[in-house]
């Protein structure tokens, strides 16, 4: 009988690789470099390699596993497993990896894009255990987004559901890297925060991070507003909650948008605890209406960085069982 | 064979009624007074007797009947038809609605909020036939908001989700009615265009609204702006304009969520035509990714003020054939 699911995570340095069982337990993990910088044939044999090593060693055989799963950077085909040209995969245009791997590997193979798969991760596994309405935030240069709804990922009609980070929260605000303006990301992204801190010091702010970038501020980084935050630096804490605002702001949207039972927020930035969850909170709370409020907690990830690949040994293991 | 779904829509002041065809063809439709100021139990009565009458006059029976549904102004508990104390039924406190009238009728009762009826109707009969994501935005005091995603109505955790002008569009925007700041609503509801006509002229901007309203600006009406507009007042299309900016704005995080294949619009505001809708659509498209936006058709409402009665009669048939 089949009982394993696989999870790849594709990522620019470093290829993740999951054996998971059927009733979520995680049984063994691998990660080795991408070789990204290859060529995608390369990158196919590192996965390749991977699934073997990781079946061999557990003693699975291929008919015991019902699917593997690839988180992959985006744009892409879900549906087809086509992955277009993720701007961190040099070489890489319309790669059939669904179709691909599974000649490769000999296995039912599935391809999701990797935001949705730390989603999927964090709700088949994570803090998000358990509900059937999520949302996940995750902070990092940008700001990715997943959305769980009746138990499934929201995966949208194109595949581009859940843009969470793309909602609009100012208008003619920030300059957002996608184009267009007032985006929550431009604001509670680590690169917003840092931006927020860079104009403030720019119109004189005093703060011990002028020092801490010594006197660079273009060198400024979200762990040295973390740090000075931490040491008490008043305008560093300043910019924290400000970040925080915008977050509480943009996740009042996911509440009347969602009604959810948790928003999750992944990445770096959550190692700031209270100083981040505080204010987020308490601006979630007071921007939206009372009952919907009440209901969401809002919570920090529980699967720090391999969200992605059990999510994607999730995200195979639904769609196997979906398809029949 | 049971083949035909009934629908109520309990207004504040009529109660409408329509009997549908599983196949989606209305057989027949009612209207009468709600005498919403003699109490629950005179609102029961009507909506009983226009049940009655409607399958009396169709010579449609009970057992042809899979089930009712009614469309009803909350907040409620949608899952036992409890409707709590909606503002415009005087003496409604926690009436288990769905009970008594199954009781009342012999028929299965649902009951929904009628902004997701509304959304529904659209979705199973109106603009959005056809589709499995799509959302509805009413404009009108208020901006009334319905989601379809998988093709269900996503009603959330509690019931609240889909409170689309509640979305945030602007941080220490206007007061909204929510007591909120920055809500979709405060700016795009026929009330908020109003605000922002008002807000201009006592700035003393030049209109023939001015006059339109007899010098009285506080009586500005919605209408007033849409004639004004049409007979070639450049302030009032300047209104138009702004407001359908912000309806722009709310749309494109629409667009990021959901991915949706439509947005359809309802409400009086609806019939100004392109003098809404080519700004509405210009700004949607500016301020969203462009695979997304180009799948999104922003489209008027197809059934006018019937979506509610219809989607009533829609929710019931979807939550009968669930639940077996």
């Amino acid at each position: 009988m089949s009982e394993f699911v696989v999870g790849v995570d594709l990522g620019g340095t470093n290829v993740k690789t999951a054996l998971v069982s059927r009733e979520r337990k995680l049984i063994a993990k691998d990660s080795r470099p991408t070789r990204a910088d290859e060529g995608p044939d390369a990158v196919m044999d590192v996965m390749q390699a991977a699934i073997d090593d990781l079946l061999k060693v557990e003693g699975v055989s291929r008919d015991q596993v019902i699917a593997a799963g690839f988180g992959a950077p985006g744009p892409m085909d879900w549906q087809s497993g086509v992955v277009f040209s993720p701007p961190n995969l040099a070489g890489w245009k319309n790669v059939p990896l669904a179709e691909t791997m599974a000649s490769r590997t000999g296995l039912r193979c599935f391809v999701d894009n990797d935001a949705n798969c730390a989603c999927y991760g964090e709700y088949w596994m994570g803090a998000g255990q358990g509900t059937e309405s999520m949302a996940v935030l995750t902070l990092g240069t940008g700001v990715g987004g997943g959305v769980v709804v009746f138990g499934k990922l929201l995966r949208g009609i194109d595949g581009t559901a859940a843009e969470l980070g793309h909602l609009k929260v100012q208008r003619d605000g920030r300059r957002c890297g996608c184009g267009a303006r007032g985006c929550l990301e431009a604001y509670a992204s680590v690169s917003g925060m840092v931006r927020t801190a860079v104009e403030g010091l720019e119109k004189g702010e005093e703060s011990s991070l002028t020092e801490a970038c010594g006197g660079k501020i273009d060198c400024l980084t979200g762990k040295m507003i973390f740090e000075a935050a931490v040491d008490g630096d008043a305008y560093a804490r300043w910019v924290f909650k400000e970040t925080a605002t915008w977050l509480g702001l943009g996740i009042s949207s996911i509440i009347s948008y969602q009604n959810p039972e948790k928003v999750v927020l992944c990445g770096g930035m959550i190692d700031a605890g209270d100083i981040l969850f505080d204010p987020v909170r308490e601006v979630a709370r007071a921007m939206s209406f009372e009952v919907p409020a009440k209901r969401c907690q809002i919570v920090p990830a529980g699967l720090g960085t391999d969200a992605g690949v059990l999510g994607a040994a999730g995200c195979a293991l639904e769609r196997a069982q979906c398809d029949g």
